[in-house]
This record gives structure tokens, sequence and C-alpha cells, in this order.
């Protein structure tokens, strides 16, 4: 049976209009931060009813849709079987083509609120090869709590690409994973932090390519790498509300 | 004999002018993706009014104007054997030094409907080294149905650049060319097709010269690379109305 | 005993006011000239005022907050010792989690009014293979007077990062330091002048590494250095007044 | 003698204010193209009033002043034995430190009326190797006619590098010289010309240094590069007036 917008409780339709926005902004972040060219790359956001309606849904970029011409209406509401749900739109778009990977790691992974795939340029490179990129940098002791991994070779189409994102990362502190030949996966508490994710995940694949480039980096000893990581998920920033 | 923009029907005449708007907003898009620099690059866009006026037209850049002084108004408008026609404007302007380039390709390949050249910076040095771009990424097996072929060196000045093309791009799937020690060319449906296959082009130049500057990257077997090729093709991006 | 702002001389509020302004303005130039992703990085300035209060205190970022939402309300006010003071805004912000560093350099260099941290990419890949960036370009030797130097690995947390800082560049004519492993700080006469160092700093890192990508840079001979220097700090410029 | 720009013929002061207006417009090229980072480089267009005033004069750039506070009135109008005249402004700014490159070069070259200096990147990783940059692209046998030749070292402060710069360029086709361990100089028809020459050189500098770093890029030979350098010099954008 297919959801339908209209007939949610109201606060979950308001729910669902912050969610739009806040994923339609967050989108812009991609371009700015050069992770995107032309149409490619995704992000989406959880929404946690289903105390209220049985189930979770989530916000995600709809296919094949210029970054210029998204706004919160053209986000598309789907359930975590990755189907979209009718919102009742004159035009309803397709969501993106990335939707069962991003849905299959809400099934599988509860704490998380937010996913991101890209194809960024230095980290897709470390995923052509199949490599994962070494923890030689503080701020990836911070960020990642260590190497960054790589996730197997998937066809998109069925369940293989979400199964090789939650199984990589379920044994990893990181929240970024390279998928071979193809890109970057991050995850995140909300679509805010995993877009931080992947853009830290970019910066840190660019840093430690341009390193390795005329040389090896030297290693962060990994008593220094859990002293790192503890730090910086618990001072950094201002205090929680 | 000349054609004379103004003696041509009603209907062929506001199809040039919806042409011209296409073809002036789609150049913003060469330097917005750091395609080109200065004056260098050109997009084209076939107009099909062969039923109407027994040829078909399309239109182009002028030479060597920049980019901050192109509207529609600067673009000029040719025949297929590359002759500007008299569009009746004060200050005509003369067309790209690669309209011959486009015009063969628009008279030997039917389908096409937009080409753009460009020297963009890693795609022309995979072109310097005359040396294919290698299938490594999902999204080469997407958007180019495998490895970006090298096309002979030409010279400028008659059909050789044209020639090039054609005999290339009419053996791979791909639709992109590196035309060597010379730069890239591209063609798609229309000119926001070609467009995107350069930006693509340039993207998976880039990153595969990336990921080969620490090794070499995973090939990614035919077959699957078919299957790649063949979703996107058919099930990426909004119904096609 | 903690500081209140607004229990300080008239003059020193208003120094207090001016040089939020001013090193909110200076954040500005770290995503201009790209040396930080997201919300890494930070300057501060010193407020020369221990002849009216008793000691001197200095104006920096905020730590974890985005760079758009950086104005001056936001800056954090700080003794020397590292420590906020007390500024009467209803929502204190928590300063840089750097800010231990700044103290130390402002309370061990006394002549030093601007600090600046980044992880700006080339300048870090250096500091990862923990080498220093040899003088090989007439730019480095007017603004460094010689080669930039790596410091100490160090944790954050206490004043480890600090002494690693002074100790390198008290030692060098060099106003930038690589920190092994983590990335570039620079010092200045003000914050302007340290942000200065810090673009300079990554510009050379960046035009260094290039060089050598394809073969060894031609050194310059130290007498040569030495000529370029005197020549810069003394000549190049408006007269100061 | 010092010139006084109130006392000139009328004609020559207006001819001033253009060139002014002329030369700050050019500055902005230089940080839209990535060519310069904080005060770095300078363009400077000649005057050509021998007949009216004895002597031609120049507009270049003040020393050390920010890309930002660049309008016409800061400009600096200067003789062609580097002296800069009085032009009755109350806060007269000294002109680039290069100033005495550029006057040499318009004294010993008569028909350049345009020269820039920067230190873009990968021109000067290839002089700071100094090594010349070889004719492997049709754009560089097209814009420069061959390869970009290397001038030796020379210590700013008397006319070493002005003469490195003429002594090198008279015996080549290329508007543009890589000055060993310090950067490019290029010079033109007028100031556009220049600046032109400057973005064409930071663009092959990249270009063959990427193709470089994965092989040998394929030579041109020397009868196709005249070729292209003559066809693109007379016939290339649009018929001039």
């Amino acid at each position: 049976m297919t959801l339908t917008l209209t007939e949610l409780p109201a606060d979950v339709q308001d729910e669902v209009a912050a969610t739009r926005r806040i994923v339609a902004d967050l989108h812009a972040e991609l371009p700015r931060w050069q992770l995107v060219v032309w149409t490619a790359g995704n992000v989406s956001q959880r929404i946690r009813c289903a105390d209220q309606i049985g189930e979770d849904l989530f916000v995600i970029k709809p296919s094949g849709v210029s970054y210029d011409d998204l706004g919160p209406n053209q986000m598309v509401v789907c359930t975590l079987d990755g189907a979209k749900i009718d919102d009742g739109t004159p035009e309803r778009l397709q969501p993106s083509s990335d939707t069962a990977a991003h849905a299959y790691v809400y099934s599988h992974l509860d704490w998380v609120g937010g996913v991101v795939h890209t194809h960024s340029t230095y980290a897709t490179a470390w995923a052509a090869r199949g490599e994962e990129i070494p923890c030689v940098l503080t701020m990836m002791g911070d960020e990642f709590g260590g190497s960054i991994p790589v996730g197997p070779f998937a066809l998109i189409g069925d369940d293989s690409i979400g199964r090789g994102i939650v199984e990589t990362l379920e044994n990893s502190r990181s929240r970024a994973v390279l998928m071979q030949n193809h890109g970057p996966f991050t995850i995140g508490r909300d679509g805010r932090d995993a877009v931080k994710a992947a853009v830290m995940c970019e910066e840190v694949a660019r840093t430690v390519h341009i390193a390795r480039q005329l040389g090896e980096p030297i290693p962060i000893a990994q008593e220094l790498v859990d002293s790192l990581f503890d730090r910086y998920q618990n001072v950094y920033g201002q205090p929680k509300k």
C-alpha cells in the first residue's frame, strides 16, 4: 500500500516539509565544496516518525535534475524500502538512482540520520585503486578515528551497494566508505553531519594523495589516533544543547 | 547561393532565435565547469529544418570573442557546409575557427544534435600523450560505455578534424573523443547533452589521471561495463516525455 | 579571577570592538584563498592593553562555527593564558580548540600580533611527510627568507603545540611552521600579516610541490636569498606611515 | 626633470586617463584566472606619446596594494626609465617593485605595448626547474609558435630582469618567458594581449605538466607548429578593423 503525504498526521507533514528544506539546502553544499559535477551526487535525511506512522521516512534528491533547479519542492519523500510516497505534487519526480542504497543504510543502521553519496575526485581516485586512505593527518584522527576503508565493487539495481556500505562501516569508526571503482558514501547523525563527512573525506583524500606523491607520509601511532578521535568527538565545537 | 535569415519561413526563424538563446546559455556552462580559459572552446546545436528549407542549420559561437560578451545576438547561424548565413545583423561576426569540424559531424552523423569542443586540461593532457582513458569508474561505464578513445592528429583548415572525430566515434559507444595533441570533442542528442559529455569527459579524465598517479586502477570487466551503460541510458533521470 | 568586558577601560573596550571586526573580516580571507574547508582554520589578533589592564588580550574564532555565521559578535576575547573573558553576550561561544596554541605564541613571542592556523592542503601534505619546504623560489626568499621549517608532532590539549611552534620559529626567519602530520601555523605583526603568511605558505608549498613532481628545482644560493629577503622587508610596498 | 601630469597636452592627459581605466580593469583578470595570490602580479600598458612629449609613458600597478583596492586612481604613471611622474594626487603611490623590468622591456622592444608579470603556479614550477615548456599542444603552436623559453636567474634592483626578458624573447616567437626560480613575464601588442599571453602560458604550463606526469607527450613536428602559428596569427578571431 502506498503512503499518501496528505493523509499523514499533521506533525509528520510538518516534519516532512522542514526536512525537504534542510535537504534542499544541503545539496547546495555539494557544488560549493566541489564534490560534484553536473547532476551527480545526492544527500538524504531520515524522518524519525516510526512512533507515529509505524515506519521512518527519508527525503532525497530527484534523479538527474540540475543543482540549479533543486528546491524543497523537488525533493522526494521515500519509505525505508526505497519507494517514493504519493506526495500530491502534479509532476512527481523519480528519486535518485541511489535511493535503494540510502534506504538500505537507514534500515540497517538505526543511529544514522543522514547519508551522502558523491563521486568527489580524490576519494574516487582512491576507490578506483581499491585502496584505503591511511590515517596520517591529525584531522583524519579527529574526524574518522583511523583510515577510511574500501567497500566492495557492487552494481546498482539491487541491495548490493547498500549491503557493501553497511558491512564495511559496521567494522570501522569511519563515517566514510570508498565503494570500489565507484566513489564515497558517508553517513552521519543527520544530513548535515553526513555532508560534513563527505567534505572532510574528500579533503583528506586529496591531502594524503598529494603527500604521497613525493614520498611516504609519517604514520600516526594508534594510541595517538585514539586520543585525537576521543577528544574531537567529545570536546570540539560548542556544547550540545 | 547564400541563405538569408529574414527570408526563411517564420517557424524556422523562431527556431533559430530559440536555438541562439540555448547555445548562448550553454556557453556559460564551459567556464562554470572550468573547461575553458579566455575565448577557447565552443558549443553548437543543430536546427532540424531540412523538411522546411531543404537543409539543416546549426548555431555556433563567434571566433575569438570573450565569454563575457556572448549573448544570443552574437551567435552565428551556419549551413552544414560550415558557411554562415546572412542574418541581417549590422556587425556580422565570423563563426568559430572550429566551425568546419562541427559542420562535418552534423553532415555525417545524423543523430547528432549538439557538438562541443574544449581544451579542458586533463582531457587535453591524455590527448597530448595520445592515450585513451581506460574505463575504471562506474560513472565512465554509465556515461561513455567504455574507454574514451583518441582521434588522429589533424590540422585545422580542411575536413581532417571532422573526419577524425567521426571515424573515431563511429566505432565507439563514447560521445567523447580526444583529438591527439589538441583536445576533446563531444557529441550529443542536443547541445546540452554534448555539454554534459564535455563536463563528464573532463571529470573522468581528471579522476583516472589522479588514480593512476599512485598505482594502477582496478579494471571493470566488460560485462559489468555493459550492464552499467545499459541501465544508465534507460533508467537514470526522469521519464522522457 | 575572570575579567569582565564591560568593566574594562573604555578605550580597551573600543579596541576590543575594533579587533573583533578585523578578526571577523580576516576569517573571510581563509575560504577566499581556499585555505580551509568546513569550519577548520582560525585567525587571532593581539590587543596590546598590558599598560592599561596589566595584561594583553586576543580575539579568536569560536570553535566549530561555520564561516557563513562568523561576524564580529561571534568572535571570542581571551586572556594570554587562553581563558575567554566574560563578554556579557547572552550566548557566549567557546573559543577555537586551538586557542591554547595561539595563547602560548602571544605569551612567548612579544613581537607577534597575529596568529593563523589552517590545514591548507599542500602545506599539510609537506607536514604529513615531516619535510621542510626548500627555498627555490624568489618569492620564498622575499617572504620567508629561506625554507619553511617543520615543527614536532604534538597533541592538542596542553601547551605542546604552542611550544613546538615557538621553538621552531625562534630559530628561523620564517613566519610559517609546518606542524608534523597536522598543518601550518603562521605568525605576523598583526592578524593581516599572519593571514598573508598563511596564503603565501600554501602558495609556495603548492608551487614547490609541483616543481618537484617532474624533477629537482634549482637551489638559490644563500647570499641571494639574504639579498631578496632584506630588500623585500625594507623596500616592497608603500612607505610605512 | 620630473614630468607633471597636469602640464602635459590635453590629449595625452586623456590617453593617460583612458589607459589607467584599462590597466585597472586588466588587473581584475589576474585573480579571475587564478594567476595571482594576495598582492602579487602586475600589468602595465604603454602610452605612445613620444610624438607629443618626446617620450612614451606607461601605466602600472602600485606596489603591495590589494586587488580589492585597485581602481584607475591607484594606477601609477611612469616614464620609460621607470620613474613615476608627478600626477598631482594627494597620496601618490609607489609603482610596483617590478617597474624597472617593465620599463626596460618598453625601452628595448618598440612593438611591445603591454607587459604582465605573475607567479602563476605551474609556469613558476617550470621556472623553478629552469626547464622550458615543450610545444606538444596545438594551442601552444597557435599562441606561442613553439616552446616557452627560460630566462636567466636575475635579482631585482637593477636592469638584470629586464635584460633577461628582452634577450630571451628576441630569439623566440613566444610572448612568454619563464624567469628562472622566479616566474613568467609576458608581452603583447597592448596590455590585454599580454594578459592573454599570461593566461595561456599558465594553461599550457599546467596541461603539459599534467600530460608529463604519466608519460611522454607526443612532439609536434616543427613544420606543423609553423603552420598552426601562421594560421592563428592571421585567421583566428574577428577581422581587424
